[in-house]
């Protein structure tokens, strides 16, 4: 089995890859900006592009990627808005759109989306817009996949990894830990489901 | 009360200002691309800008606008995709972030979303993107709103009106009237309720 994990030097992205190496039979090729297999920039269609063309035919796609802004609505510009529609937004589902002809017959794909879709918190309105686009796009995708191809969102809280980082935004939140997030993607990649966001909260 | 209606040409914007009107206190003023009282086109920046300086100080914000592309995902292209978020997603958005410096102290922004996001049906996952988008989005900036400002979202199932163009797609969907829909915007703009959706189905 082959499988390209986009985002592969984010902490998500180490983990997932941790979780699923080390089986004879599972080949993984980490995407990221730098310092990987392969590189891409999801908020380019061209990079994407490279980047399959370069890859090949996979069994299973992951995404851990997507920067998103963090800020006041009252503050923010379209402009700001828009980089994390570029990256966490339109950068997941291109992949999906210009990927899904490199994914083989009952392959699968699994996006990243995040716990403030559901929770939100101040200033994080842009990245829960991405997370709840993301969603709602997926559990739409699911039911016209074809080839049996399936397709689900990983939905995060906030890491123990990045809870020194980012604790102070997250004030109450239960933090996870990467490893018990990157199950959700295995069980992704192994199971039958499809449509679902799995919620690791 | 002034009240701006963006999409006012529409099916549903004209049953939201045909509830709205005739009490002596309400002033609507109508925007669509064309046929209004105003010109905008929500796609664009410029456009909203020029809008909000022409329509000045507002109490109510409401938005039955924008277009969507509805197709499969295997056919779709990044460029498809992206009518749906410079429309519906980000034009709805948009308004938001620069329309909020007019609004008044305890007045209320109405987006729209739709069905879709919650009941997929083949080709609609880009619209589903766009509306499970703003719904996150909605509740996320509902609690750092300023001034007291109110925000919301209606989901409406499709329109009776709609449904001899839009039936065979709709398939097992119980329309909906848009005056039944038109109360939920009666309901965020003289309600106390925010970071709401409210599903007409």
């Amino acid at each position: 089995m082959r499988i390209l994990v986009v985002g592969a030097s984010g902490t998500i992205g180490k983990a997932v890859v941790e979780a699923l190496q080390g089986v004879h039979s599972v080949e993984i090729i980490r995407a990221s900006r730098k310092n990987s297999d392969v590189t891409v920039d999801i908020s380019s269609t061209e990079s994407i592009k490279a980047m399959f063309g370069q890859v090949g035919k996979i069994d299973a796609l992951i995404s851990t990627a997507g920067s998103t802004h963090f800020g006041l609505v009252e503050e923010m510009t379209p402009e700001q808005n828009q980089f994390t529609v570029n990256n966490k937004l339109l950068g997941q589902i291109n992949l999906v759109l210009l990927g899904l002809n490199y994914i083989r017959d009952k392959g699968s794909i699994t996006l990243t989306t995040g716990i403030t879709m559901d929770d939100p918190l101040v200033t994080g309105a842009s990245a829960a817009m991405a997370s709840g686009g993301i969603a709602a796009f997926v559990k739409s995708a699911a039911i016209e996949m074809p080839r049996g191809i399936r397709i689900n969102t990983v939905s995060p809280n906030v890491l123990e990894e990045s809870f020194e980082k980012y604790g102070s935004l997250f004030v109450g939140y239960e933090p996870v830990s990467s490893k018990r997030v990157s199950l959700a993607y295995k069980k992704s990649i192994y199971g039958a489901q499809t449509g679902q966001c799995y919620r690791v909260y």
